[in-house]
């Protein structure tokens, strides 16, 4: 049926794999408009990664010298597509491949490979469960950019998987690796855990333009505790939020300093927006955090294991690319709607689209002229 | 077999009947210091009641003269238990009291009833699906107070239903309203409708200390969402801010008037968070809100019923007691987890509890000693 393989592009933030690796990532990161706007940004933004460089490797030294971000993507790559080819003969042979954000593998690299590998069908499928600008929307913007500087914008025929918070799957993964926190705890403290849905935070500005994030991590939470019988105290709040500006609360290191203050001794942390072990969960869950919840006096702090290499997951993947290929849609009707508070003409495209899809017209207005540009 | 009828108490915020009463509703408002804290409370609470009075009174002249929430809330509550008698033989008959925060019939008023009828077994049922400390909250640290001061502390078994954001039947229902605001659209626009979930803001600082209300939002979204198959462009935003603090966003006015630059000139708004029509649907939804889409070029602006007086809203609050009633709890697990920066000794009691429930312990700090007192 296809001509070639199907591309299935699992698209992530991505991490440092060595220490060498960390100043190119942080100057990738902070050169983004997309997530950060910056006076000044071509100086600005190597001048705070180069600053920061050294804090970051010593992180990245305590976790074992490197994200394992890519070994588990490729792990859960391998998964999916052995079980697409089982669920959907039609689309097969299916292949993976990774598009990190800030480092290698990055877009233009699986793009090359995939036309090398003879793809014409792809899949861009963000490996991000909730849906926010700042993460998947800046993947697929730099994704349709990396197509065109490479000149293959014509060579694929693309749909984007664009969010999966409630995928039936996923929570049950999901569901699954909190019965493996709560294990941790003794018998006898089981009851008295309080669980916290942790999320990476967003600036209140990206929230304020109207910004999915927050209501589909929402419904991710909902639907795991759905599952869990809503048998324990739990709570949602947001971490990794640095800089002047103000970003959406509560915040997680706040919030366990106040589970210590009233006593509560038992607490189990749980990353709701990643799938798979990064220096946010390695470092910041685990050192950081942990250290801060023992300060409180949260004497037993447990994070709920990463999906990783959990079967289960791998599953879910299958299912939901399997799904998608079968709608035959080109995205989410919300992909198309572009934030009521945009200001970036980038947004929300599918290049050579396998479905016809609807985009927000772009309003340009004087203030939108400054972002971003690349 | 209860000695008595079962009470339900139908906790909600209430609104002036007639505009004589919109100046005392606006002074119980502004001197609740679980909703607002204002410096000088006792002083400035009832000034910019009266301030704001003249203004609010013309408002509630535009929609008819009041507010319909008792009307609607006393249809919903008849509605409710007929149903309920007929599911819940064991604890019937059953007979319902509306409780409002700021207006008569107040707690009081449904306490001093409730014992008149010789009722002994109750549940403080919240007419606020999603819950809050600023709502939910708020209204039962009101009921225990009001029962202590009528002296009726001992006279009731309680138990409490906080939330339902997910409950099938309010979904259901939403899910209803949602599709007859569509059907208010000229078939041929209908596929481009942009329908704008809309629920009361909050400030961010109660956010920030952990508030449920943003998270069960989101939850309550998706699933209506789901029963119309995703077919709708959608977002969430939140309406009536005032004052100089920051609120959570995106706002609802903003919204609309970008949702307008972007010409989007189909848009139906859905009270996710209301169960009645009130002021904050007939006049700042319908005429206020109305206004700005109008002049953003938003040609079709319609908003979708309130649940008010659909029979199926009242087989879903008979479902939500019946289920609540059979399971002989005091309360949601979550509805004892005060939230982490809690600062209110008061929050999460339940008076004479049916069942065992755990409270979070009170922290008092110098700073909780201000802060609130009635």
């Amino acid at each position: 049926m296809s001509d070639g393989p199907t591309g299935i592009v699992m698209m992530n933030l991505g991490g440092p794999k060595t220490l060498d690796d960390v100043n190119p990532f942080l100057r990738a990161l902070f050169e983004d408009r997309e997530i950060i706007q910056l006076p000044l940004q071509k100086w600005l933004g190597p001048f705070i990664a180069d600053r920061r460089t050294k804090k970051i490797q010593q992180h990245y030294q305590e976790i074992g010298g490197g994200s394992p971000i890519l070994a588990w993507t490729e792990e859960q790559g391998r998964g999916m597509v052995e079980r697409l080819d089982r669920l959907s003969p039609a689309t097969a042979p299916h292949k993976f491949y990774v598009a990190f954000r800030y480092i290698e593998p990055t877009s233009e690299t699986a793009l090359k490979q995939m036309a090398a590998d003879g793809v014409t069908r792809a899949v861009a499928f963000t490996q991000y469960p909730q849906f926010s600008c700042s993460t998947t929307g800046s993947s697929l913007n730099e994704l349709w950019r990396a197509a065109r500087r490479v000149g293959l914008a014509d060579r694929f025929t693309w749909s984007v998987l664009d969010r999966w918070p409630t995928h039936p799957g996923f929570i049950d993964a999901m569901a699954e690796t909190v019965r493996q926190g709560l294990a941790k705890f003794a018998p006898e403290d089981q009851d008295d855990v309080v669980i916290v849905f942790s999320a990476h935070s967003l600036p209140l500005d990206v929230i304020d333009r109207g910004d999915a994030y927050p209501a589909e991590i929402g419904a991710s939470v909902h639907e795991v505790m759905e599952r869990l019988g809503y048998g324990h105290e739990y709570l949602i709040s947001y971490q990794s939020d640095v800089g002047p500006v103000r970003w959406l609360g509560a915040s997680t290191e706040k919030v366990l300093v106040e589970l210590g203050a009233k006593k509560r001794t038992n607490v189990l942390v749980v990353g709701i927006a990643f799938t798979s072990d990064h220096i946010e969960t390695l470092h910041e869950l685990d050192i950081e955090y942990g250290e801060v919840a023992h300060e409180a006096g949260i004497t037993n702090f447990h994070r709920a294991p990463a999906l990783n290499g959990m079967p289960e997951f791998q599953d879910a993947l299958a299912d939901l690319v399997a799904g998608h290929l079968a709608d035959g849609v080109a995205c989410t009707p919300n992909y198309g709607f572009r934030c009521p508070g945009c200001v970036n003409p980038q947004c929300r495209n599918v290049l050579k689209p396998v479905a016809p899809y609807k985009r927000t017209a772009v309003t340009v207005s004087p203030k939108n002229a400054q972002y971003p540009s690349r």
